[in-house]
């Protein structure tokens, strides 16, 4: 197993690629899906199980684990991985978005955020040399940087001060990093829908230079569209021979758009927070198991899905364990949704390496475009 | 496999016996207990998982099952194995004891109970007949007769008129389940703390016939001195060469006790409730992992057991899901009851075919008796 951070690309169809991230903790195939584990747990899951899906690697977030447990509690107790007993590669975020979408009373200045918990209302400070440390407690193999997520819309001017700001932090905590072997800092470019502004930024992310980067800034409500365009120029700026990351992304075709623009990286809560609220991901799209179209339904969700949900369970048991708010309900959904998303993602790589990119899309479309199947 | 439905001791130390009850489903060892999955699952956890645990059998509620999804809908889906993917046996209760304890108004008379669902506030019906028919469609392995669980405390007059009832209704649950070979009814004991009562109504059910009897009206508020008071002569009234059942118990100290009164079957929601509530069963008695003592314990819950919760994860990462309210909490600290629980019934099953069930106990107590270990 490699002591270092590296990434090597093996295909490429198109502007989307396939390769795998080595890192001293495990592999990570690309394009990849990391499942969000918020304070120390993929809600509903226990970590084998995520495992089993196919995920390589996790999300955890900064702001949660800051506060509860602590970054050093987490530390005195051997780090993240020992922590929630997930030994493969842990990314965590910087802590940035979820300051300004979750935490009370804050105050943004160039040295960094101070913020209050949305938990006990105790006061905090966010620069990214604390996130920095922060992330180094945890024992994140992939840090990244701390900067702010422009919020959308924003004018060009707002955008610009807020990207250029961002490029100072990326500055300051590359060098806060320090020298890491085995551990990655992953730079953010921002600069909204604005194309002059994603080059300055990923120039100057360049210069600074980093293991990875990623594209920030989108899926904050500007919708697919835009989103894409954006992704039409925006990946490519940045270095070809390091993994790229799509922050927060997203829909199962959110995925696939952004994968055939060249993403490599992907983290979205939509699996796991779905399973709770009863939506279900199938290749046939998306279905509500609180439907009374299941009550009465033996079939499983989707019977090309291998997890224990569409193995051993009808849409009638879990309609009913669903309504009655039973517990298994969100454990089922949840690894069906996950288990979704990783087959995705292990279908787009194999797409890519076997250079069939267009006809899987045309597939994934045209399934998922028939519907659910028929009631009974 | 047997094709029907048997019971033989192969040792007894005092009054306390071990065996093995067969069914076509498979094999129970006893003393057994059973893990109560009220609404076809055992709360927070995966079958399988139960199943690793040591459990044999699972306990299923009638009331809760015909309410939601219904007891006709199971049967369409194929019944309540099928359903909740458990292919080992299940008990059901007859519904009585939960008509009376959750569902709104309600009416009893010689013919059964009439009551309202206390989900939708509909109008329902239990009779020894329908209660035999609802446990016919759910598939239940071991069928219980519709009784009622006398409250306590009651007089001499009120317990002798409602044992007097079961005793009826007993009789008219036999008929009503016919013939089913390789499936059991058994018989429930009732006459509160009154000897004369019990050694009436085990006759009664000694003349009519079951493939095991329950001792009910237990654990309901006695307390455990008035219990074993009772338990110290009630089991000897029912036939030795069926298993005993007493219902709704217990606590692991409620458990021994029983078990050294010759107790064959037990079942409680204790491990699975307590799992969602953060009350921890060790050899060293009980814990809660709210406290902050447990903040940073590296160290596991019980280092004897080898369930996941203490394989893999520390005192503090369980205090911090259980504070943060994360499911898994609820997952890892059911199962650890669960396999507290099963434990220690299989430690009662070798020590009485050990001929050394004394010493166990002696242990039992004394190991409790130290408590948690030293705050570190």
């Amino acid at each position: 197993m490699t002591q270092r951070f590296e990434f090597a690309l093996s295909a490429r169809d198109g502007r989307a690629r396939t390769g795998l991230i080595k890192t001293p903790r495990g592999d990570i195939r690309t394009p990849a899906f990391m499942p969000v584990g918020t304070a120390a747990t993929v809600k509903a899951m226990m970590p084998e199980n995520v495992r089993a899906t196919g995920a390589d690697i996790l999300l955890g977030n900064t702001y949660h684990l800051m506060l509860r447990p602590t970054a050093e509690r987490i530390d005195a107790l051997g780090g993240l991985h020992t922590f929630m007993n997930w030994d493969r590669p842990i990314l965590t975020d910087s802590g940035g978005f979820q300051v300004m979408s979750l935490s009370g009373l804050r105050k943004m200045s160039e040295e960094g955020v101070t913020f209050k918990s949305h938990i006990d209302g105790s006061k905090h400070e966010l620069t990214p040399e604390r996130s920095m440390e922060i992330q180094r407690l945890l024992g994140s193999d992939i840090v990244m940087c701390f900067d702010e997520c422009t919020p959308f819309p924003a004018t060009e001017a707002e955008s610009l001060r807020s990207m250029q700001m961002s490029m100072r932090w990326a500055n300051r905590s590359r060098a806060a990093f320090g020298d890491r072997p085995g551990y990655a800092l992953f730079g953010i470019q921002q600069g909204s829908v604005f194309k002059d502004q994603r080059a300055e930024s990923a120039e100057k992310l360049r210069e600074i230079g980093f293991e990875g980067y990623a594209v920030g800034g989108l899926a904050v409500g500007e919708g697919q569209e835009l989103m894409f365009d954006v992704l039409d120029y925006a990946p490519e700026m940045l270095p070809d021979d390091r993994p790229r990351y799509l922050m927060g992304v997203g829909k199962p075709d959110d995925i696939v758009g952004a994968v055939q623009r060249g993403i490599d990286m992907f983290d979205c809560v939509l699996p796991s927070r779905s399973g709770r609220t009863g939506q279900v991901f199938t290749r046939r799209g998306v279905l509500n198991i609180k439907n009374a179209r299941h009550q009465n339904d033996p079939r499983p969700l989707d019977t090309e899905c291998r997890c224990p949900a569409c193995q051993h369970y009808s849409r009638a048991y879990l309609h009913h364990v669903f309504r009655s708010q039973e517990i298994i309900s969100s454990m089922l959904l949840t690894w069906h949704n996950l288990q979704y998303y990783q087959d995705l993602m292990s279908g787009l790589r194999a797409a890519i390496a076997a250079g069939d990119l267009a006809t899987f899309v045309a597939d994934f479309h045209a399934t998922r475009a028939l519907g659910d199947v028929e009631p009974l």
